[in-house]
């Protein structure tokens, strides 16, 4: 397989803080030998793991970015013993344009792995952490939120997974990173996931879901910063106490956790995210909007449970998710 | 002045309850003879003062539309005494397109006013507000949430007007809507508005912010169904006493409320909706994004406050409203 | 008012053919010092009636045209007693975009009369045609047909006038234009109209409506181009014999003529063009596509008539106008 | 190969009416966890063939969507032998667009089988009607129509195949079908054609070119209509006899039978769809549209016979198939 | 007239180094409560005349705002007397865009004057600048170069002016700026110029074009430079001898200094700008570009002179300006 | 692997002067049976080599497609001796839409090779070329220039090859071409060019780069349309001496010939093209938009050289290639 058309402004061999870019060859009719330039920062000091640190997988998402950008800026080579890498935009021009999937060519970078060194761009930045950024990292933080059109209840997640030490590995993270919920999820389609680039190479993968509508808060935000310092902490790449904190431990048993919508129209949801649902009461009403007078549609529970995400804009389309439960654990 | 092209298939001075359409010739590209066709509903029977309820004034926002699709289909006329007229998304173009202004011709609704015949679909929707319909009512309820782009503790309003005797009657509606806040403000470029065009006609006119980020949650689409009943049961066209509910009284005393960004980047909120700060504090630090390592900008409070209203998307733009503050009264 | 920023590369007052342009200086950002280019013939021959021939008053109209680059193209200045101008495309950056309405501007021609020196394209268009062709001009022959969104019944009109001397001389034109039927229009709404300057200056001005869809036929083009000749030789502008035609005259004595989606879906019609239908009698049915196995909505006749003009696209808007009727007189 | 992310709403094997959707997730920027959803109609009554019936291939032709719309709703269990399973969209995307190509991929139907499960939206299509649909079905009818850009005379066809016995029955079906005008394919290139796919697997294919500009008439509609019920007869899946009709049965014997533009313009047919032209006579001319006065190209017979197909736009581009000839068999 | 709804955030009238904004209140669909922030400089000391300094009146011409942020950053307070206001980037939003006009509205500043407060965007900026900035004003130095799509021979330019010490005194500032040509203008059509509207308040006006194509070389960013200097040096307000340079006097003396394309293709100029032309002679042909072996059409010289203008893109559209001359004096 | 798909109007293999297209079917939304038709020019003459001329491989590069569309309408085939295959705008639809790549599918045609017959429309373009065109070629000459976004001396260049001999032959075709500069180049990433699979193929392949920003100037056509001449008189494909040019050689040695962009902004460039700089010396500065008073961003020269080619918009974007330096040799 050929090369990976993308360069490094930095040396990840080398100690100390350094902010720089993974610079991507891209040309087009705005500039014929122009770049999709990625911000990257190495913070090193002497030997121990490396912690992969990640947002803007999808572009909408921002406590990942947040608390990422702050890191970068803050963290000192003297207080780190390891490596931390840090890429607060991985699909830097979905982030740039505040869209789910790149601009450039709609990739979803979440479905783009292992990627290709010859492919679009999305699919070359996928290359590049498949190839380059996954196997220098020992311990992966990828930063997820609702973005524009969902929202969530706040938690840390990983994966159930054939290898039960990775597995027990990963939920100790989810545990140390101290969400307010923490989530057990059992990937169905697993197919061109950055977790399972990362989990098939034996790599310890975290991830979270922090909010979303396309914003962050104050308290969302705080969430994903003290996560990412407690990843540091208990993976000794820095020194001090996990600042531990209460979560609450989902499961989402089956396919009834999701209710679609078969209509478009105005959705007017009855439950709030955290409360609680009976199977079969009604969690949203999607008003028909081309007349007044018209009978809403119900959706409905399929089991018992907790709301944890739904569907966030005001209209909703048919074969939009509507919402999603789960349990507690 | 030409007569409005608008026509109803509603009888305004008809008792019962009518369910159709404001028509307006709309010939375009894909439409030819096509027609803008705007939901209304009339509610009425036998003498008394007339409602008039919007929503989709802006077309993002969402609480509004809720609520009145949802009493336009619930209103039995059997429990009326005058006439509720109800248009749950004024700005229909807007409200389907799900953006802010119409994407026929960019139109902001609350600039518009008195609107113009002859001129753009928006000015001719606002044209047959100004000498249809406001003159049809006694009492006028437009409702508002922030949009996608900003977000807003939720809010019943009037105006400070010069006719004191107006001015209360205002308020007392203000205080029957029974929002969690309630808002004073005083207009400083009124030019354009639908409150301002209501005003002038001797109306008694209600606004409100319920929310924001362009949806809606179960808890504040409440708010405006039950500040809608309120109204009406203020109003004595519909009986039963009204459902009283606690609310903070807020005013917006000068220029100083505003804290404007003067650069673009990814926007950290420090304080959330209904928090406290101090004047000269940091509401918000702005992270620039073209590179890591660089120190993000802050944005302080002019004055010491309660964060009433904030930018929503997590990406920020120079010029973009930051913070609101409002104090207790 | 200031004068026309459009100069013609023609003379008006030579004879001999001429072929030429109306350019109308256009900045824009890929044409700094750019224009628009309208296409114009002269054709004239010492003493004797001006003809006024215009197609593309909306872009996406074609018998016209068709006719028109025809006829500028073989007319022959010894065979003109007179003077006939041809501009087949009257609209021409919508023409040229297949277009009902200007690209550029949005402009509807046909509801952008007077005009303005100052205004937007289309605007400065028209009104060259009210202050510098229309008075040159005795007779007015404006071809119009469906355009893309609308199919008709070929028919050439003229309108009711309050000045019956007028009226009866545009009739007359009408009777030796020779279209398939023959149609007495009265114009509720003539503001902006082409038809309504020319009328308004004390010209004859006669209209068509030839087909539509976008498209022409051979037999179409053909009703076009005969008219045209038969308009020049009753004008005694052509020497020779009107080639006569059978002709049906029609009516349309009411807004009972038109029916309108209340919905949108896909249009079922069950009667075509030509037929003749009962009052209360089912035109089409316009099917719901969200889902299969919904009932259609039935678009009924408000009158008995046949079938003249209807909705083009297999969809249909809610808005758009599905059918209209005329009677025979 | 991974399984079809498609999943039904409906089961192919239950008796009854089932009105239901194929459901493609399919995230993107205004969907994160949105989906395509397809409506499906199945009916199954006891043991007998199966047919299956599709419209929408490309999404701008609709006489067959507004048949099965039609058959799909009217369709009584009790009256199947066997189980009919129609797909009045196939390509939804393109359907509800009102474009021949999906706008979400510009994905072309029938040049996009076999298709892919992880693929873009219309190559998932393709691959579930592959490898799920196509093998249920014994009978495959699938509607096409000249669409938006160009026009036919009214037929339906069969290829001509190597399985002479697979080529007789598919004949059979179209002469059950009962068009005005059936027509015997050669297919030079059917390399990722459903036509291909479906006669690859043995099936029966027949299909129909039923009109176009992208709308339906009466008479056009009643032509599927029939047609429809004529094939579930002719397949003994309902009672009854076949409403049988005259037809002319049709050949294209070479590529003498195309006529392409080389410039683009102004087109003017000088012959409609059904007339008889001599080799070498000028079917069309396209008039230069850059100035008045010039002269038109002819576009010439390349031999003698039928105009069956023509371009409909009235602006033509160099490159597009001008008119299509046949002859009568 | 209602107030400029701008508010500058620097102090026209205290003394020293001021960068700020003029911040327009812009509300959109992507911010509710946005505005275009306009960067401005105020360089004042003491008593003395008043220079008002503009670059990017058309957003695509880089020579001013080079010259003015280099200026409005080097620029010491101590080495003034009077004062300086810079704005570099006058139709900011266009100036963002690199585009020629705003992409907010299409405006084309230099056509916008006296501008409206209540009018669009760029006729917000115009209303500014006409009421506001310049009444503050004795010397006024508009930049233009040619753009994207026309370049030019590097000139500073004044009007022929009613008022002839008005106009002495502005070509006294030409001499001073000292471009390689200057050129007297007669201008035609000064409607809604910037240069109308500084000139009917008395002020002195001068401008330039310096190049074009939308970019700048490090020659001809040099010459504005130097002539921001030269000018504030003539004017008094910094101290010092004007770098004095040869410069060739050029007039326009008629229409016939323009020749228009009235055909689209691929230019092929056969003389460069600063070259001399014959009367007839060719200047550039067009190639047809719809097939190889077409004659190109010649665009020939209407008068003898010097090319000091050409249309910059490889392609030409019919209407566009091809070629301007003009002659030393 | 199937055919072309594309199919040519012309007989390579016929004598005398042919101008006629590539046709290319294309069904698209706006031409259901479209085709993208590429003129091509064949001159033939006996028995002699075979010279294949392009242009246009980025469709808003000027100086080779004016050459061509020139040489193709003069060649005469009597002076020939061998063939000239002339395609003045290979990627025709870039061309067309003067951008740089496909506006159908944002092809980049140097990027494209080998091609697919069953790819986008740039790919089945690359592969006629791949298994058509080049195959009965000798020599090949493709010309370039910088577009709109890059400027460049002007040159004529071939690559470094391993095969010596080819290599050779290739640098005599420059020498001839006779540009004022010739350079030697060596290709690190020659995956996708066209190029590559010319010289892969053991053909003589020389290109060029002749100036840029999307323009071509009467001097820089001039020097395309004498190389021309003088390759196919050093091919002794017709006859007569060389028109003999010096030129300077110059070398491109290492990366550090490079110089990118790290941060946006308006670029003010210190050096013109051609001129020297020092190793660390200024090439560029980038000015911050976003205000007034912020310090320019320094682009430097890693090494000694002269400037050959530089961004050419006046806007810098983050990854932009702002200048290229190279030695003489």
């Amino acid at each position: 397989m050929r090369p990976s058309p993308i360069s490094a402004t930095v040396d990840f061999e080398a100690d100390g803080v350094q902010h720089g870019f993974l610079r991507l060859p891209y040309s087009r009719d705005d500039s014929a030998w122009g770049s999709v330039m990625i911000p990257i920062t190495v913070v090193k000091n002497g030997v121990g793991p490396t912690a992969l640190f990640t947002g803007g997988n999808h572009g909408d998402e921002y406590e990942g970015p947040i608390a990422l950008f702050d890191l970068a800026r803050r963290l000192d080579a003297a207080e780190v013993q390891g490596r931390v890498i840090i890429v607060p935009a991985m699909n830097y021009p979905a982030f740039l344009g505040g869209t789910r999937t790149s601009p450039i060519d709609k990739g979803n970078m979440n479905r783009s792995f292992p990627g290709r060194p010859d492919g679009m761009v999305t699919e070359k930045i996928a290359d590049y952490f498949q190839r380059v950024l996954l196997p220098l990292a020992d311990i992966v933080l990828d930063f997820h939120s609702g973005g524009k059109t969902l929202d969530f209840l706040p938690f840390c997640a990983a994966h159930i997974l054939h290898d039960k030490e990775q597995e027990a590995s990963a939920f100790d993270f989810v545990r140390a990173f101290g969400a307010p919920f923490s989530m057990k999820m059992l990937e169905i389609d697993a197919v061109g996931m950055y977790d399972t680039a990362a989990e098939e190479m034996g790599k310890i993968f975290i991830t979270t879901e922090l909010g979303g509508g396309g914003s962050a808060t104050a308290k969302s935000a705080a969430i994903a910063k003290r996560g990412a310092m407690n990843v540091l902490r208990h993976a000794g790449i820095i020194k001090g106490a996990i600042d531990a904190q209460p979560t609450q431990w989902l499961d989402m048993p089956s396919d009834d956790c999701f209710a679609f919508a078969e209509d478009g129209g105005l959705v007017e949801f009855l439950v709030d995210l955290g409360e609680a649902v009976e199977s079969g009461s009604v969690i949203a009403r999607i008003h028909p909007i081309g007349r007044t007078g018209a009978e809403p549609i119900e959706v409905q529970a399929n089991m018992a449970g907790m709301l944890v995400a739904r569907h966030f804009p005001g209209l909703i389309k048919a074969g939009d998710c509507c919402a999603v439960l789960a349990v507690a654990v």
